[in-house]
C-alpha cells in the first residue's frame, strides 16, 4: 500500500457508524492494521451516520486516549460526503441492507407486489421480491457511486450485511426468517384488535438481504472497484431473548413512527416475539440456514 | 495562494464553533474568498468544540444545500485536533479569549491575587491583573502549538477576540466593564442574602482581554507565525436589555454551575443587570471606550 505515500494521513470512514462500541473496536482494528504494516502515520477517522443520529453520544462515548484523530460527518452515505480522492479506507457494518426508500409497489394495493399481511419480502409473491431487489439495486448503485469519488487509488473499502446464498430462496435466509416472526407477531397484535390490519399491510420493512451474485452485479456495473475478497461470515445464532432484543433495538424507531406504538406496547410486542422465538427454537433457531453475514472487501481501480 | 495545489480540496475548520448561525456566515465568507481567486476546489469544513457543544444540534443546523462537506470534531483547541498539514485556513471567533483554567491564585486567600468580592479581573489588584495575563500567555502557547502543526505552509489562521488596546488599563474595556456590572449584581445578591459572600468571592469568570502586544508577543514566542493584520474591530454596543440578554447567554451555564441558581434566581440576576446597564447608559453605554474586538490574521511559515 502506497496509496498515501504523498502525505502522512490515514484518512479512514465508518459509514452508518451509529453511536455503539462496535464501531470503535473496527476502528482499533483498522489502525492496528496499517500500522503493522507502515511506519507509523496520522490516523484520522470519520464516523458517519444520518443527521438524526445521537451525535454527541457518539462523541462522548469515544476513548479519551485514543491515537487517532476523530470527525463526525452527518448526512446519507448515498450522497458523496467526503472530497474526491480523500478517503484511504471506508468500513461500513449492517447499514448497506438498509433500502433507501420502501418499493412503492410493496405498499400499493393496485399493484401485484402489494405485500398486503407481510412486513417483509422473503415469503411474498415474486413481484414483491422483485421490487426490493430492484431497490437495492438503485441503492447499490448510489452507495458505490460517491465511494468511487471519495476513495483514493488503491484504496479499500469493506464491509459487511446480513445475506443470503446465490441460488437459495430468501425465505431460507435466518435473518429473514426473524423477520417473518416479527410480521406474524404484528397480525396476531391485529387479531387481538390492538391494531389495525391496515396498518400492518402498510407496514414494510426497508430492508435486502444480498446473495454474492447481486454484491459482484453491483460492483462490475459500478466500474470502479475491484472485489479482493467476497465470502460468508458464520454467525452464532442468538438465544430467543437476545434476538428480540436485537431485533427491538433495530426496529424500535420505525415500529414507534409507523404504528405509534408506546413503551408498553412495544414491550407486549416484544414479549410475543420472545416467546415465539422460543417455541420456534429447535425448529428455526438450532436447524434452519445459517445466520449469515456477507463480508465484501472492495479496492478501488 | 498556491498551498492547496496538489490536491483540489480546501479544508477549513472553525474552532470553538458553538451551534449558532454566525458560525455558517463565516464558513459561507471563507468559501466565497477562496472560490474567487481559484477554479472550483471542494471545501471540506470541521466544526469544532469542546465535547459537551451540541454538536445534534449543530448538524441539523446546517443548510441541507450547503456547498462543502462537513464535519464535526469534539474536543479542546488547547491539542492537536487534525493530522499535521492538513488545514489551509483556521477561523475561530470569541473563543480564545476563555482561559483553560482560572488562575488559581485568584481564588487563594492566601494568595495577594486573592480577588475578593470580584468576579473578574479587571479592577483588581495588579497581582490578580498578572495572573491572569500569566495564564493567557500560557493559554495562547497551547493554542498556537496544536495550530502550527495542523495548518499547511502558507496556510492562513483569522481570530477574533474581545481585546483591550496595548498600554490602556483592562478597567477601560467595555467589555470588562460589563462584566464589572455582572459582578456589582452578584454582590447585590449577597447583600440581599440571596447568595453567600463566600461564594462570589469564589467566583471568578475565566477570560482574558488581549492587547494586540500581547497577541504579537505571543505569535513571536510561538515562531510559527507571521502577523499579516491586526486591528480593532469597532462594534456597535448593544442596548441595555440586547446586552444583558448577551450576557446571560454566555454565562449561564457557569453561573449555575457555581451558584446553582435556578431559572428564577437567574431571572431576577439579570434583571438586575439589565436595570443597571440601564442606569448606566450615559456614563457607561455611550461615553466609554469603544466596544472592541480585536481581528487577528496570521499566516503559517
Amino acid at each position: 500500500m502506497t496509496m498515501f505515500s504523498s502525505s502522512n494521513t490515514f484518512r479512514a470512514a465508518d459509514l452508518g457508524c451509529a453511536t455503539g462500541p462496535n464501531i470503535l473496536l473496527a476502528v482499533q482494528n483498522m489502525i492496528d492494521a496499517v500500522k503493522h504494516s507502515h511506519e507509523l502515520p496520522e490516523f484520522q477517522v470519520f464516523f458517519n451516520d444520518q443527521t438524526s443520529n445521537d451525535f454527541n453520544l457518539l462523541f462522548t462515548s469515544l476513548p479519551p486516549e485514543r491515537r487517532y484523530f476523530a470527525a463526525g460527518v452527518p448526512g446519507s452515505f448515498r450522497s458523496q460526503l467526503f472530497p474526491r480522492a480523500s478517503l484511504h479506507f471506508v468500513h461500513s457494518s449492517y447499514a448497506i441492507q438498509i433500502l433507501s426508500t420502501l418499493p412503492k409497489e410493496a405498499v400499493d394495493k393496485s399493484s401485484p407486489a402489494w405485500n398486503k399481511g407481510r412486513i417483509h419480502y422473503s415469503n411474498s409473491a415474486p413481484e414483491a421480491v422483485d421490487a426490493y431487489e430492484a431497490q437495492f439495486a438503485v441503492d447499490m448503485k448510489s452507495f458505490l457511486e460517491p465511494r468511487a469519488e471519495e476513495i483514493v487509488h488503491d484504496g479499500l473499502m469493506a464491509f459487511i450485511v446480513p445475506g443470503h446464498p446465490t441460488g437459495t430462496p430468501h425465505s431460507e435466509a435466518f435473518f429473514n426468517k426473524t423477520l417473518e416472526i416479527l410480521g406474524s407477531c404484528l397480525v396476531d397484535m391485529a387479531n387481538m384488535g390492538k391494531i389495525s390490519y391496515e396498518k400492518v399491510d402498510l407496514f414494510n420493512l426497508p430492508a435486502y438481504l444480498a446473495s454474492p451474485h447481486e454484491m459482484e452485479a453491483a460492483v462490475k456495473q459500478n466500474g470502479s472497484f475491484s472485489v479482493e475478497i467476497m465470502e460468508y461470515l458464520h454467525q452464532e445464532k442468538q438465544q430467543p431473548e437476545a434476538l428480540a432484543s436485537t431485533k427491538r433495538a433495530g426496529f424500535e424507531g420505525i415500529l414507534k413512527e409507523h404504528f405509534g406504538f408506546g413503551e408498553e406496547t412495544l414491550g407486549r410486542l416484544y414479549h410475543l416475539v420472545c416467546k415465539k422465538f422460543g417455541q420456534q427454537s429447535s425448529t428455526f433457531l438450532e436447524s434452519s440456514g445459517d445466520a449469515m453475514n456477507l463480508f465484501v472487501f472492495l479496492k478501488r481501480i
